[in-house]
């Protein structure tokens, strides 16, 4: 009777470390996932920014392209923001997401929200013909990332 | 003379090894930008994956909602693929792209190519009630990444 008192123990043990171990590699998924559609983001934003500070020639088609896939993008993220995966939960990855997102998930997804709005304006504009307006786009584009950044994300 | 002559030989290394270092971090930077693609493609590839083979139900949203990130996502990773990034290249990130690509880079954007067209079906596809399409549709999405990574994926 002890011994399979302790079997049972061992077991139940056994199926808590098993599920702890599935929890934090599901939560490293959703770490990298999330990472990679931001690095996406960044790498698509880098060639709006130039031509928008006028680092670089304006090239209709490429901004467009550009601004069209963020558009695309944009959306992809806030998925991969899953309880346990910021600072301080069952991960293995390291990354920069504050554990306050936690307890503010109605105003993160709010500022998510508002990229998804800046980057589909700015999507529609590019394949008109106001620059100035495009260039204006960019940075509220910008300030939108900022805007998260500033408040979830740690150094 | 002689030490002017030291001073522009010593010059001319460093611009040299300036331009081999910059070269070194654009290539980089392309690795991580389209391993990230990869990433998010086969992120989104899970469900619908999971889906057709009936490992979950059939969920008519979400199906939609992946196949579409998967065609809007399906043109971006090729132009991380330049030159001097692939395996024995001038990068110090780790990656498995074989360096035939760079022989066979007309070969290797038809196959991409083919993969918009697949993932472009598929989008189409998931707007209808035509399952079984989709199902196969999804299989030749897999069987199209399969093609280039059983050519130009090492290891």
């Amino acid at each position: 009777m002890k011994a399979m008192f302790k079997m049972c123990t061992l077991g139940a043990a056994a199926l808590l470390l098993s599920a702890n171990v599935q929890a934090t590699e599901e939560n490293d998924k959703a770490i990298e996932y999330r990472q990679d559609v931001l690095g996406v983001m960044a790498w698509q934003m880098g060639p709006l920014g130039a031509m928008a500070k006028g680092d670089v020639d304006y090239d209709a088609e490429e901004f467009q392209l550009r601004a069209n896939n963020l558009a695309a993008l944009a959306d992809m993220p806030w998925e991969g923001f899953v309880e346990g995966s910021f600072r301080g939960g069952d991960h293995s990855v390291d990354n920069d997401a504050l554990a306050k997102i936690s307890d503010n998930m109605d105003d993160f997804m709010s500022k998510s929200n508002d990229l998804v709005v800046e980057t589909t304006t700015l999507a529609e504009l590019s394949g008109g013909d106001d620059f100035s307006a495009m260039r204006r786009q960019v940075g509220k584009v910008g300030q939108s990332c900022k805007s998260c950044h500033d408040e979830y994300r740690g150094d």
